[in-house]
């Protein structure tokens, strides 16, 4: 278990130091255009992402995303401690990773976002974000489990664009981007509301999966 | 085949949000230079594609257009009922999709194109992607199938760029993307000549491969 | 043989039609930025030429480069007959894929280039950009070689860039590009020097291999 | 170790003129948007480093990189004649892809760097940047080694991005980098902290790799 939570731990870290660092570099040299802020972000956390799993998939699974481990939970996969484990984890490198992020781009370490990120349809973006992710990483792992890692990235690559919250999907990553007022922050008052929509994507995903795999 | 048909439906709506939503979230964020939406458009399509196919392959073939399912009726592989409930599921997925991608983008619902698409290159183009499309799922699947669903998506990247009608491709989307008045959209009018060009398109392609295969 | 020449002729064919058409599509939208024309150029070969050589190259070797098929024929892996083959299929589909591209923007298929491109560090790109596309290609499907297409498609990719001659590398592509007026065009005047500094590259290719592999 | 020789130089200098040769053809087309300079700088490396493993790795390892060696010395895979053999051919290597990427876009071949890099926020980032490649390299050999290449080259091209220093994240390339006075260069009195800090990231990597493997 020492071995996984450190894997855990380390691959939410990178994955948030991409999420936030490509961010800030985006942003710093686009010239103000946002679609190509976006592009980059998407496509460096694509390939990173990509790299995290490939990597420590065989360690501990590379979930990085608390509803994964959530649904591995429910499938009695991980117990109470286990998942207690993982949750630590994710959330302790989610932190660092931004924070090195900050400290990487000469930026305050501590902060806090303004970025208000409110709505219906954003709610409903994160819960068909989370839905597609826990259905992706499950039924990519049925076949041909090898290029799994290319599907959830892809599918991540993806969801950034055809979701208006640019698909955060995930509660470690949306707990921590509140950590940072840059370009992919989101405001303290944004959090419970995206959480709560990616759990319920998360739980229709169990209950769809049930009938397709 | 309900396994079959939940597929089906929940691959061809996740294609057409794709579709729409990148485009809509491109239109937004590119400052008007359409070559910085066709490419955020084209990228994630193929990169959710690839998603999709590599989840629901082995479960119904990860077909989600019709001509695709056509074909197969022809070399037997479908009959009569299974490709009704092929047409079906992806004809309604590809409606919900463009609605869900309407709701995560905070615009109404119901829409209809106004995008005029017409002209003789226009339906050449449809009729070579759809070729050429064909040609791609049959012949990447002959040898290292495993590799297909990257070959079809990057089939799908490329063509976006090398045909004047950025590719549909596939009557189900031409059908759903008729039903959104945002970049991707296509008028009504526009419809029944781009369907005739990609069934033709088929039809020449399942020649072919009994020459090359 | 027949299946092979089909294969090739076809291959060939899209190829150009990629790059020619993604490079008038590229063109028309990016308003004037030149660099994001190229980036869909060499994005949308890259990816084209992927789905290409993964479907067509367990029926011909998918060649669709006379050079390629002269270093088989020097390794005893090709015959004059074959050669000869090879070269028409190459050379005729490459005329078609232009051609096609043009009637699908609707332009008049048959056009001349005007696009000077001459000088020594362009033929010493094409030097370069050939004898790395020959190691590639011999080197890649040494060892795993079911990922040699990505291998091959990569390096394309890359060599629209770091070429300043934007890595013709391909007499068949290089004669073809001088029958199109558009972005990817090359003045008549240009192609014997392309060709030239192909050979000669392919060769010290098949000289260094000998002492790598 | 002939063999190994050739395969690190060539794999050495192909990587160099891609860096810098992209890094130029990216400048002079982009307008002055340093945002799409860039991306194409990493999508043109990453491609072609994903090219250079695939077809060298069974070679020499396909290191190209001082540090990387240097871990292998470490873990008793090298000894010291090796690892000089390594570093000889790497930095040889680097400097005629450098020059060749001059020649290539008819520059000056010997020049210096006069782009000041200096900072404690750089070489914390070229401390993540190589720890992390190390990590990325040693795990992604352990389990599906042939996808390695696609780990590597996607944490490169993700770590342009994350990083403030645009990760060199190896001892050659900074030397060779310090040899161009184009986009990618670096004055020759930021390299040493450079190097140290690659050197610093490279021993926490071995140390906690040895926890996680």
């Amino acid at each position: 278990m020492k071995k996984r939570f450190v894997s855990e731990f380390l691959g939410t870290a990178f994955l948030l130091a991409i999420v936030v660092g490509s961010g800030i570099m985006g942003e710093r040299l686009s010239q103000g255009n946002e679609a190509i802020t976006l592009l980059v972000n998407s496509m460096a956390t694509g390939a990173g992402l990509f790299a995290m799993i490939q990597c420590l998939g065989h360690v501990s699974g590379a979930h990085f995303n608390p509803v994964v481990s959530l649904v591995d939970f429910f499938w009695g996969r991980l117990d109470k401690v286990g998942l207690s484990i993982y949750w630590l984890a994710q959330f302790l490198g989610a932190t660092l990773g931004v924070w090195s992020a900050h400290y990487m781009f000469y930026l305050p370490v501590l902060q806090i976002s303004n970025k208000y990120r409110s709505g219906s349809h954003l709610w409903f973006s994160e819960f068909v974000a989370t839905f597609g992710l826990i259905c992706t990483i499950a039924l990519s792992r049925k076949k041909n489990p090898e290029f799994a890692p290319f599907a959830i990235a892809a599918f991540i690559t993806s969801a950034y664009w055809f979701t208006s919250s640019t698909s955060f999907a995930n509660p470690a990553v949306t707990f921590a981007r509140m950590l940072t007022d840059t370009f992919c922050g989101i405001a303290p008052s944004g959090v419970a509301p995206f959480v709560i929509s990616q759990v319920l994507g998360a739980l229709l995903a169990s209950i769809v999966l049930k009938k397709v795999r």
